[in-house]
């Protein structure tokens, strides 16, 4: 590159700065934004070449290709902020497509005023959440929206990973009655901590989102079990949703044990207060796994030896059921079902 | 799939019916919108699956991705919209690292309140270019914001493609002294044609977006000449800034010759109109490629062979210039600078 390149009128001003219309439409105003943000926090070799699209080695086999729009509010909860839910939630969608994942695109969506500065600590968390996944960020691209035509930022990510080979992939129509369960950890609780921000309630221990990359467990899960039926993360809506369109989809029924579903104390009491089920509530860190019932013990201890699986649990099987249905056997003893709901009255949770 | 899955309370009103928060946070009602609307239009192998990515067979190679998010307002222009437009971007950027794109994806970010008509609509012209294109769309993801948070409708794309085996990518730093400059056809009509369209402005002739998928005349071209040292999609900030772009990266200069430039009469009478350089405004449907001097008269004649680039022209040449100027030689025998500006005050052209 010339050093002419880099010869901006004068540097972006990161503390005090906002985002301006220029910063959307070509220019050098853009590139300044893409040369002193995003180019040093996302450091990848493909961005360097400065190219519309990045270019990627890939051998022979099966790709996956997952999308997300990220639109949560507030942008900064604890345990997170949109950018590095941006990166946890497309990583899982191409983990849980049985691959490794190969490299993240980002779109962002600004809206003319947002604080540079707080662009900015997106974009460290982005950066940081990239490489903590081991997922370079490889292409991206900057719009500009009027003031109240956006919401500060939005952000898509866009992830493509590759399956092993000789991996089968997991996939909906792979669940059998007969097949096992399992959850990698608590339930709902990055769904119960935006809320509770929302809310602005505060518990005797903060609620954290549990947003996380789960790649590294996919793979210690695969080391142990080489064939996993179906792998879902279940993000907004929660396990409830999750297991509901797998089950409608595919024909059958899962029969879930309440006393096995782990829920942190502190989430369970906030749902009370909230009027909330936490099988409903959104997870951005946690998996369910569908198994052949020989399986399941062995995959459970592997979860269990990985940081993000430590609480990881069977929860039910699949059964015969031409109604489809999720139930629960409550801990009283009775059984209730667990209703796929027009849609939980929950927006920009992720 | 089960019989149930389709079972929807009432099918969604497409008619009447608006965007509710609901569509877009899990639950039966997100899948009725993706049911009803979504599937039947993009209607691909992939999509129907109902997993959280798509699964792709690919070769041994090299993998090109490319993303944009697409706010272009209006929403519904003079040939085409934003869902035509999303396609064939993010086609084009694939296109343009050298590759046959294999797939899209597409996140909708949709405001509360959005006419379901006009989000049919623009489904419908996603679904017809990407059909034209011969590119599926395989994965996608909706989010909803609440009123006065988003603008009717934001789209990502994310395209990926391989670069066909022995196929050299094409890539700024390719670019030499010498090498040659085309263009596949008339500089600024999709600019111009948005800031008509916003400003009212009515010309004898309507004024056209160019909005196109080049990906058949790149073929067409590579089949001519194997080796294209730089492609671009001249898109936001038009001819003069993607120039400036490359040069400023290589640090060489570029000599353009305006008489060779093609302007359409009418482009060139709105550009005067509204006080702007039609080598600034935006393209959806053009391309300039760089090439080795020998190879450019044979490229030419490719490119004017395919609907797409019959006004192609050979416009200028890279220069050695440690100023890395673009500079254009005047039909008037002059020459000027055609500077890398700050920004174009055309916010939200694409």
């Amino acid at each position: 590159m010339s050093t002419r390149a880099k010869t901006f009128f004068r540097k972006l001003d990161l503390a005090n700065g906002v985002v301006e219309a220029t910063h959307g439409t070509g220019g050098k105003v853009m590139a300044q934004l893409v040369e002193e943000l995003f180019l040093p926090a996302f450091d990848s070799k493909e961005l360097r070449a400065r190219n519309d699209g990045a270019l990627l080695e890939v051998g022979a086999g099966q790709l996956v290709v997952s999308t997300d729009s990220y639109v949560v509010s507030p942008l900064f909860f604890p345990g997170g902020d949109i950018g590095s839910l941006a990166v946890h939630g497309t990583v899982n969608d191409v983990a849980m497509g049985g691959a490794r994942p190969l490299a993240l695109t980002v779109g962002f969506i600004l809206e003319e005023g947002f604080p540079l500065k707080d662009l900015a600590r997106i974009v460290a968390s982005m950066a940081a959440a990239a490489k903590a996944a081991g997922v370079p960020i490889v292409t991206g691209d900057t719009k500009v929206v009027e003031r109240g035509k956006g919401d500060g930022v939005f952000i898509n990510t866009t992830g493509v990973g590759m399956l092993p080979a000789g991996r089968v992939a997991p996939s909906a129509e792979r669940m059998r009655p007969g097949d096992v369960v399992l959850v990698s950890g608590t339930m709902g609780d990055h769904g119960v901590s935006i809320l509770s921000t929302r809310e602005s309630l505060s518990f005797e221990s903060e609620l954290l989102s549990d947003s996380a990359a789960l790649n590294s467990l996919v793979e210690l899960m695969y080391r142990a079990v080489p064939d996993l039926h179906v792998l879902r993360d279940p993000t907004r809506g929660g396990l409830a949703t999750t297991l509901n369109e797998l089950t409608h989809h595919v024909g059958v029924g899962v029969r879930l044990r309440e006393k096995d579903v782990p829920v942190k104390p502190q989430v369970h009491a906030a749902c009370e207060l909230l009027g909330l089920d936490p099988l409903y509530a959104a997870n951005e860190g946690k998996l369910l796994v569908v198994c052949a019932p020989g399986d399941a013990k062995k995959l459970l201890e592997a979860m269990k030896e990985h940081p993000l699986g430590r609480d990881a649990a069977i929860v039910g099987e699949v059964v015969e059921d031409p109604e489809c249905f999720v139930q629960i056997d409550t801990t009283f003893g009775g059984a209730r079902i667990l209703d796929w709901l027009a849609g939980e009255q929950l927006p920009r949770i992720c």
